[in-house]
């Protein structure tokens, strides 16, 4: 499956146009794996060039830890410049940074102190653990692969249904899966009961070792929890603003596995949008409207049918998608994934079972790689779930105010209380006894009013989690009209989150392919078609032949590279200019110049993909390439190739 | 203290002539505090406009983690693309990302389980705690403040030498001092004895629960640790060559403080230079050596003299600093921190007490504010401490080659083992019995020679800690002529370490200022003299007034800035222009366009400190802006003043 919002012409006027020539076409087809990729070599290519590595390698690694090397932290570098010039500058967000380390309080009022969780087992004999879903995922496969000819075709169906539910099943789901196929553990013994595993590491805060906390798996909290402060100190009070995030989250996952794409430790870059929630609209929706994606949403998902092609105004038009600003969001989180050179692409939307404690809707960007579509940007809309729970933890307010056009009268259940009556019986918390009644919703004062004309008691809970009575004495609740200028309501939130590594992986695989030797010899030699922006180092700089006298051109000509802030890499090793050619294409590095002999005062300028050259003044090369790279309307090549006459290598 | 290297030349083409004009001449005098600068304005300004605040702020915030609000997370995003060009581009530098959580063998064989301690003790009533060596600078700084006239002198001499010794103690000479005065607790109460307290947040990494990890103190292991790596996959094998990292680090400080200066979670950028122990000169450091800089030795320190002014040359050549790369770094550290703005700077040697225990010789980059002088920059020759701790501790080999220009022949200690007794006595251990044996020292070597031609035992220490007793038939040493080619050896490490946060908040005190309402009125207005490069955003855009044909040309202004990757801020209020001025000051934006009536196709455009302005063509103005924004060879506003006429503010 395909991006398809990529037209032939932004192809035909990029670089990308020279990628693997074989790939499919990405407007048309929808493709179930990546064409001609060998994992092996391409996984040899990125540990042999460092694009990543187990972390602590010395000491044997550990699961789940990994390292970036240059190629890929230069790649991280370009990402994070990219996504703050798309969202941040161009949205005009906020952009905090949050600490890692979060104190409990806040992760319980969140809900992920009991919700956290991966379902596990152990092997009852070895003691190993394993994440039940994905040992059930394995066993189906399994089972699948031994079906035969006299197989009941309804045993292979349910096999095949099981294998792609089990994901996002309850505990008590995969419990009965277990007892109902009496599945063993890999080495054959029997499995412990099913139990929740919290996947937040745990420490101690201050020297005192009574102060839990926890560091962060997402960095949705911070943000939320910084909404006062950015709607008061950088937004004259307006609603509806966002708030940006970098940094690093993390996970104690069970069973780390598939490359950089299932990790203990990862970048996310996140965006929180609050808005109000009785207005979803988004001011610049039309800008996305025509943006065609691949969208799968969850009634094709249960009914088995494929992914279809819209535009978002389609989408949101057909309440596919919840509302324009979750389809402004996907519009755009669609367009900077094809900016930085993304192929293979489709939103799936999060099926009723699936979807987390707080998401009203949700629809995740995935993005093809050889483990199958894998889930790289997640848009959900959260509703006005995270800053309810921590106005309610915390006691504070957590709202904003929307003034109306003309005053309204309402009905409303006024609360009267008798302090005096309050501060005698409950002394130091009457403060948080009388907000806890001030916050109560309609339904649940008029609940409690019912509760307390009938001669019973009611109660509320505190912050802190204790529950307290309330008498008749204490409160009664009348309704009355009210002239209302304006309301206080809590935000709504909707978030894109981005995980960094999952992406730059992707990237890595979708622009990877094997070419044949240009000199014939027939020997393969890997490439990575990253466009410009994107590249670890967007040029190479190589002296012809190991002599002095071409030091000294080779060392100004990197100098006035690093000036314009192009970063470059010079190999004046004694290698023959081919394998020059293809150490850098090994790192995706899209331009070369060669310096050489020729008098007349030109280089030769070589793009990657196309391995053409041309020969271009030395005074005009810096200025050539800075424009090839450029963020915004890069140069073509085919422009270059117009303008500078082509050069025939010897090499 | 100030930092000399700033030419007056360089001071007066740049906005930063137009900074505080009371403030010391950074080129010639020494000051011992911030002129006129009161806190708490400043910080008011800092929390208002969300610099920085508290994190988890709803709840109370917890002690040492501050979150980075939109204006200081821009200026570190800036900081970082600055540090990057400065010294991973320019330099040729490696970098990596590594992962904070980090398996407990690191830190084990690193040293820092059992020494990255502070020194803490506990109020025996109350259980609070302390870090000892704060609270002794606390009780002496009392004792100085009730000093009389009778007291006598050399009590107060030794009061005070004690009031900064503490901070450089043992333990046990901590303890000493608390039993020599009775030294009690805040409240009057017993301390219980010096303990230590490990200041690294400890974890578990997966399910099982038994393998211990720890979220890393500093950037340097990660880097230190793919050694190997990046000098097999990007330099050839060539000595020296750098890894740079940048990325968060933990440290459970037992009593945070001072704002963002002592804090628990921290953002570093770190750079560690490999080189052959044995040349330590560096390539380019003619290139530092005439920059100045105060410079406060160790032996200065010890007799109470003060800093003094000197190039990095004439360090070098006094081995004041220890050899030419540690200088090179200095003098590159020096540089950078002046290109984004600080003005008093000083380098500060450790002293023989408190080196750390790899550190051969290391220099702090310290900053002036008004919590005194503050480390900011550490930069120290770790000489082989590390590689060889890590060597020792994996087993693997981490080291590399040097190739002589002609083979030498050398008398070397030949190990002649006996395979077949050690197969016997030692099973799977013989593997590494032998590389134990072979990795000795010449020196350990003749030792276990004697020992076992005496009769006696010897012995080898494996990688996990055991002890193998040797035996004379298991092995012997015998003195011969080798003839090398070359050498492989252990290289040492120069560490520059910057502290991010740290930094910025010593840029935001001395960029801080307040100054007389413009409209004469004498309110007081605090401005941020940030350079342009580091400011948050680049740029205000205004309408003169809150007229609906305005708001178009606004709009197309902002995205041509946008467009041109300046950060802007539009401020379409309805305040008057004069407040809309103070408002960017207080953020620290070094230009300002009002768009106005004017028919002539102009806009004025307004300098930050000098609030003067000028009127320059619509269609110029995002150039003009871009070009004083320009990281490299940035225009200068005199310039501006000189190419355009002069607009006389009317508001």
């Amino acid at each position: 499956m395909a991006a398809a919002a990529v037209p032939p012409a932004a192809i035909a006027t990029s670089t990308a146009s020279h990628r693997d020539p074989t790939s499919p076409n990405a407007a048309t087809t929808q493709p179930s794996k990546l064409a001609n990729f060998t994992r092996a070599e391409f996984e040899d290519t990125c540990l042999r060039r460092f694009f990543f590595g187990l972390a602590f390698d010395p000491y044997g690694g550990t699961a789940g830890l990994w390292d970036l090397g240059p190629p890929m932290c230069a790649m991280k570098a370009n990402f994070l410049s990219l996504w703050r010039q798309h969202f941040v500058l161009e949205e005009n967000m906020c952009e905090v940074d949050c600490t890692c380390i979060t104190p409990e309080e806040v992760f319980i009022h969140s809900g992920h102190v009991e919700r956290f969780n991966d379902v596990m087992t152990r092997d009852t004999a070895t003691g190993e653990c394993f994440r039940l879903d994905k040992h059930l995922e394995d066993y189906f496969e399994k089972k699948l692969g031994t079906a035969t000819a006299t197989t009941p075709a309804t045993d292979v169906a349910n096999w095949e249904k099981l294998k792609n539910d089990v994901g996002s099943m309850t505990l008590e789901s995969l419990q009965q899966v277990v007892d109902q196929f009496k599945v063993l553990s890999p080495k054959g013994n029997p499995l412990s009961a099913a139990f929740p595993f919290n996947l937040m590491f745990k420490s101690m805060i201050g020297p005192e070792g009574t102060k839990v906390g926890y560091m962060r798996p997402e960095l949705a909290q911070g943000i939320i929890l910084n909404f006062k402060r950015l709607l008061d100190s950088n937004n004259a009070s307006r609603l509806p603003f966002a708030g940006a995030c970098v940094g690093q989250a993390f996970r104690n996952e069970i069973a780390p596995r598939a490359s950089l794409l299932r990790v203990r430790e990862f970048t996310l870059a996140e965006i929180e949008h609050f808005l109000n929630p009785a207005d979803k609209r988004h001011q610049k929706f039309s800008r996305v409207a025509d943006v065609r994606i691949w969208a799968w949403n969850m009634d094709q998902q249960e009914v088995g049918a494929d992914a279809t092609m819209h535009t978002i105004g389609e989408l949101v038009a057909s309440k596919t998608i919840d509302n324009e600003t979750l389809g402004y969001f996907i519009g755009r989180a669609c367009l900077f994934l094809q900016k930085i050179g993304v192929r293979f692409l489709r939103f799936r939307q999060h099926r009723r079972t699936e979807k987390a404690h707080y998401a009203q809707d949700c629809w995740d960007a995935e993005i093809l790689t050889s483990y199958g579509w894998v889930e790289c940007v997640g848009i959900a809309d959260r509703s006005a779930y995270d800053l309810t729970a921590h106005s309610r933890g915390s006691g504070k307010e957590l709202s904003a105010r929307e003034e109306f056009d003309t005053p309204i009268v309402v009905r409303v259940l006024d609360r009267k209380i008798n302090k005096g009556v309050m501060g005698k019986a409950y002394g130091k918390d009457t403060g948080a006894i009388t907000a806890a009644i001030m916050n109560l919703s309609d339904a649940e004062a008029k609940a409690m009013e019912a509760t307390l004309a009938s001669g019973a008691k009611g109660s509320v809970t505190l912050p802190d989690g204790r529950k307290i009575d309330i008498t008749r004495e204490v409160v009664s609740f009348v309704e009355k009209d009210e002239r209302q200028t304006g309301r206080n309501f809590t935000p709504a939130v909707v978030e894109p989150s981005f995980g960094i590594g999952r992406i730059l992986y992707s990237v890595l695989e979708q622009a990877y392919w094997v070419r044949r030797d240009e000199s014939g010899k027939n020997e393969k030699r890997a490439v990575f078609s990253f466009l410009p922006v994107l590249a670890p180092q967007k040029v190479a700089i190589f002296p012809l032949m190991m002599k002095p006298e071409l030091e000294a051109p080779v060392g100004v000509l990197r100098d006035e590279f690093v000036r314009a802030g192009i970063s470059c890499r010079v190999d004046d090793s004694g290698a023959a200019i081919g394998k020059k050619y293809a150490r850098v294409d090994e790192l995706g590095i899209p331009f070369a110049v060669t310096v050489d002999y020729e008098a007349d005062g030109t280089v030769t300028l070589r793009e990657r993909d196309s391995s053409k050259q041309v020969r271009v003044p030395k005074t005009e090369v810096v200025g050539v390439v800075v424009q090839l790279c450029a963020t915004i309307e890069p140069r073509t090549w085919d422009s270059v190739i117009a303008a500078f006459p082509e050069h025939k290598s010897s090499a």
